[in-house]
Order: structure tokens, then sequence, then C-alpha cells
């Protein structure tokens, strides 16, 4: 009877779809997402679903759309159906998807489509890096000016003094990235680039440059979470906040949101952590690289870089992330980005890599972060042997 | 055992706070939202909040922040907590309230904090209107240039014309709101006005006039979700969508969103409708308080004006609707409407209605709506006794 209950909550990866991130000026956002969720859909098979969550950042402010869980759930034809939107900032995708979890494992609901979508194209600059900055305080960060990579940038410049890193070690983070990218079919950008062509781009909010910065870009990414047994199982779902202003942290080095959901997720699916075989980290910006693994114990602290550089985070090395592009090279269309790390991880999980595949892969992790650090959602998932 | 475990999965509103809806001008939506949870949580005696969540329709477009979760941990002084934003367009605070039902009755949360929030007096009127017609198609009704309002016009004109109904009696549903909100200490217009002063307002968007429209405004509205047993118990609450846009829907005056959420609480609460002592609805315009009431059954089709013309609706009358003025006079701040009116149903439940008390009431409901019923979330509260 216990066994019978706890086998009940368990919570399944039924089927996924994602279209290429990339630029859809053509069109519409309920379009993006239609598409994704079709592909899910689809490769489902015959299944009834019984919510609808979407996973969003702007589309308000980006495309003056709103009421996107109603909106899918009329594009696919399923209105009667539950649905809303989830915001979490950037961590938006990875929040959609633990609402999802824990709607299924509540009991009250069987399957549950979860998109990520953000329509990025249509904004300009300006607006872009407004939008981008509404993931930190309206009142005192954005009033002083300070965008979004600013604050990524001065947290960068930090780690370099504090540990004593030139900015060349951070800089295997978006080489290993496009590396995987050249061979990813649904990554924006599909080609490698060298430590000198990062080195020579053009500074974007420096020590921050052109080819060290997670793109702009338009995508949509869905899963089926079903408590019918499926090939991968979603061990945990975790996530935690951080203060939301960088200026008032303790100490800006520390990602104690990412440290506090990953321990709650290893706890929670009863592993160690050296049981993870690859990881989809949040790589929107080298030094987010480097923090996020060191929060979570993969590299000492300050050695994150150098981890790097010795190859350990490469598609063949100890720990793989990024393994189809990351955000750097896969793209990072905001509110997506979370659902495209679970998509991605399921490929891994069923042998769907292709010239990806990450051998042998039989648990896959998943960080998804909104602000700097200020949300993180942590998914554990495991191969059904 | 099995009584236990479903003593276990119970959700009880432990304590509730608000602010008056209004003009704050001055306060940040971060204040707004401080303010509300703090009375919550003040009146909540000892506890700590595991989860927080925020419902909230358009603080991006309106005053470019998002993240309003984790704002709200930092302000409270507990980053670390988990913490989302749900929209669901006009919905949006009623579907934060489902979300925190959710979790509690997963049994993975204990106490949830749940907080409805809007600023709206910060936008000027243009963009106030964009920002509502956000709920509907932006590619289709925005695009022709159908504001929110319009649609309501619309559909009151088609209702009039079906069922032979004059302005007048759908009219007395703002009348109610307001001799309502006279007492109401909350409300933002605590006056009474005839259906001669309605009749003789300016008309916004014919037959819509300014006293049958509910008006704009800041509020912030917050709820303690609790598997500990309180003074009222959540019975239900429960949603559903409709076709997202009103033309392409076969009977546009067939509120189908409200008629399956609130059969399904209903059947949820197990408990007959006539059980319901008073139930605040949505009433933004009086077609939307008509074509709700009728699509739950307390009313036939194109019976409810005259049944509000007949006294049913009154505060002391067979089932009160809109007890502290509804959206009408206590004012309708879009993401925040959903959990005042939950926050109400506690008042009236726990006997702290004041002047605005409904005697003996034991079980009280709550309807909000996103878009024009697009998404619809009924909520059914019981006194514990």
């Amino acid at each position: 009877m216990e066994g019978e209950d706890k086998e009940m909550s368990k919570v399944f990866v039924r089927s996924a779809g994602l279209i290429p991130v990339g630029e859809y000026w053509e069109k519409s956002i309920g379009e993006l997402m239609y598409e994704a969720a079709s592909k899910a859909i689809e490769s489902a098979g015959d299944v009834k679903i019984d919510r609808i969550i979407v996973g969003n950042m702007f589309s308000g402010y980006g495309t003056h759309q709103e009421h996107l869980g109603a909106l899918l759930a009329s594009v696919l034809g399923m209105a009667g159906t539950e649905a809303l939107k989830v915001e979490a900032a950037c961590a938006s995708g990875g929040m959609a998807v633990h609402e999802g979890y824990l709607s299924v494992k509540s009991g009250e609901y069987k399957n549950v489509l979860v998109v990520g979508v953000e329509k990025m194209k249509d904004i300009d600059t300006g607006h872009l890096t407004k939008a981008l900055a509404m993931a930190e305080s309206a009142e005192f960060t954005q009033a002083v000016g300070a965008t979004f990579i600013s604050l990524n940038a001065l947290l960068m410049g930090a780690y370099m003094q504090r540990y004593n890193v030139p900015e060349d070690q951070l800089d295997y983070f978006p080489v290993i990235a496009h590396k995987n990218g050249a061979t990813s079919p649904h990554a924006q950008f599909r080609r490698a680039v060298s430590l000198d062509d990062v080195k020579r781009s053009p500074p974007v909010a420096p020590p921050i440059r052109l080819l060290s910065s997670a793109p702009s870009g338009d995508g949509a990414a869905a899963v089926i979470l079903s408590s019918e047994k499926g090939d991968v199982e979603m061990l945990a779902s975790e996530t935690a906040t951080n203060e939301l202003m960088l200026f008032q942290r303790d100490n800006p080095l520390e990602f104690k949101a990412t440290k506090a959901a990953f321990a709650k997720a290893i706890k929670r699916a009863e592993i160690t952590k050296d049981k993870i075989d690859f990881i989809e980290i949040h790589d929107a910006f080298p030094v987010v690289s480097a923090l996020s693994l060191e929060a979570m114990g993969f590299s000492e602290e300050g050695k994150a870089g150098r981890d790097a550089e010795s190859g350990k985070y490469n598609l063949d090395g100890e720990l793989p992330i990024a393994t189809f592009g990351g955000l750097k090279a896969r793209g990072h269309p905001v509110g997506a980005t979370g659902v495209y790390q679970v998509v991605e991880a399921f490929y891994q999980l069923t042998e769907k890599g292709g010239k990806n595949q990450v051998q042998g892969a039989k648990v896959g992790a998943t960080q998804n972060v909104g602000g700097v650090d200020t949300t993180s959602v942590v998914h554990i998932l495991r191969r059904v042997s």
C-alpha cells in the first residue's frame, strides 16, 4: 500500500518538443507555442492533457500579449482545459516545469503540458535591455541606469579580482557552448568559436564581450509531465530565492539560491552529486557558469574556469554542460530556456542526442536562474532502465 | 488511516490582509505587496511561510517590474523562500490562490502566502486600455482596435437584444455594489449610487457607462493558506477556460468557463449550490454579473437583471453578491481582485464583516474571471463550526 502510494506520486517526462531558437519575424507568440506543444503532443501518443502551464517572462511588455495559458489552450483546440502562465524572470521556464511537477505530484492531474516561450526579436534593443532589467528592482536598480548585463559585468570583475582569474580562463565557457552548438540541430548558433574569437569580439559590458554573452532569440519548448510511467523520471524539482538586489547581498559571489535548490534536489532525488552524468547549467555569462558550478560543488571556489580549461566540462569530459549549446549557443529565449533544458535532458536520457549524445547518460540535471541567481530552479532526471 | 490522510490534505485560510483599493502614487508595487502581506503574516501568529505566490497581470508593462515573487520574498526579509508570479489576465489573483491551494494540497508545503497586486494608476489611460486588452488576442482582437470594454459592450448589447432586457434592469448590479461599498472600509468608492445616477452617467462604451464599469485602481490583498486547521476551510478551488476570442465562440452569451469551474467546485466541495450563503462575483460590468450568475444557475437565462431588481442579490437578500462593494465599488486592481474576493469571504465567514456582515454566513464562494470569461476561477469556503 505504501509502495503503491509512492509509485502514484512519481512524475515522468512523457514526451518533449521544441523549435530551433532563432528569429521568427513572421510568427506570433501563439504560433511559436503551438509548434513546440504540437510536437510534444504528437509524440506522446494518445494523451488527454488536463492542465497547461506556460513559462514566460515579458510577453506583455514585449508583444502586448498576456493570458498565454488560455491563448495556448485555444490555439491547440483545447479551450476548457485549465491554463495559466508562470513568471520568475529568466527562470520562468524552469518554474513552469516546477509547477507542472507539483501538479502531477499532487495527484490532481495526470498529464500536464508545460511550454516555455519568449519572443525577443520583435523588441528593439533599448526596450529589450529594459525588459531584461525587470528581473531586478525597478525602484533601485533600473532607476540608476543599471542594466542586467552591467550587473553581471560587475560580478565578473569582482570574481576575477577575488580569485585572481584571467578573463581568458572564464571564456572557456562560451568556447564549450559553441563547440556543442556546432552539432546541435536546434541551436541558434551552430558554429564553433575559439578562445581567440571570444577575446577579439567587441566588449558589450566589459569584461563581458559579444561572444561571452548569451544572445537574444525567439523560441518555444514543451514537455508533457505525467503520472504514467515513461522513459524518464523526474526525481526532483526544487527551487529557492536569493536577495533580489545584487548590491544588498553579503557575498555577491555566493549563488545562494542555486546552492539551496541543488541541495534540496539532491536530497529529494536520494542521490549523491557524482551520480549526475551531465548538467544543463544557466550559462548566460561566463561568471554565471562559474558561480553556478561552484555553488553546486562541481568546482572549488574560483576554480571553475580552470576546470573548464582542463576539459572537465566538455561533452566527453567528466561532467558535460550545455550539451546542445547551452544559453550561449543554443540560445536564451528567456522564459523558454528552462524548458529547453528539460527537453535536452530528456533527449540525452532517451539517447536522442545525435552527435551531442552524452554516452551512457543515466542521470541528468538542469539549473535555470532568474535575475543574478535571484531565483534558481534545479531538476534532476533519470533514465528508467 | 484513510480519515487521517483526508484530514492532511485539507486546506485552510489561516489569515488575511489587504489595503484599501485606491491611488498610491507615492508607493511602489513592492510596497503595496509588503503592506498587504505583512497584515496577513502578523495576524497569522507564529508562522513559517514556505512558499510565496504572487498574482498579477501586467506589472512588466505597467511598472517595468517583473520577478514579483522574488521581490516580495526580499522585501519581507524572506529571501531564500520559494517564490513565483502567476498570470491569467484579470483572473491572476484567483489563479494565484488556486496554485496556493494546490501547493498545500500536494502535501509539499504547509503555509503558503498568496498575494494579489496591481498598480494601475501609474499608467496613462491609453496604455491602460492597451494593458487590459492583452487579455484577448494581440494578433486578432487588439489589431483591429477592439478594446476590452468594447468587447463587453458588444456582449451587453447582444444580451439585451436576445433576452429583451432594458439597460435599466442590468444597472441594478452597480447599484447593489455601490450600496455595499458605502459601508465597506476598504472600498475605493464608499458611496451609494441610484439607478438614475447610473443612467445619467456618461457612456464609456455604450451601453456601458461610467457608473456601470469597474474603475481602475491600485491594490494588494493577501491570504495565508495552510494545512493547519483554521477557522475557514477552502472546500474547493477549481478553474477552466473558454475560447480566447469572443468572436470565435458558438454562443458568446454562455459563460462556459464559469459554468465548468463552478460545476467542478460544487462537486469537489460535496455541497449543493443552495448551501452557498453569499458569492463574490466578478462584477466588472453588468453583463458579466448577469452571465456569471446565469452560468452558475443562480438566475435563469436572461433573468439575472430581474432578480437583481427584486432584491435577491442584496446584502440582506437570498444570495448576497459583492458584499464589500465588488469590482464596481470596492475596486478592481486587476491581478489583485481574485485575492480580495477570498479575503472578503474570509471576513464574512469569521464574522469580521462589520456593517457588511452577511448574517449567519457559513458557506461562501468567489468567482474571478480573466478576459471575457476566458479563464474562470471558483472557490468555495466554509466556516469551521
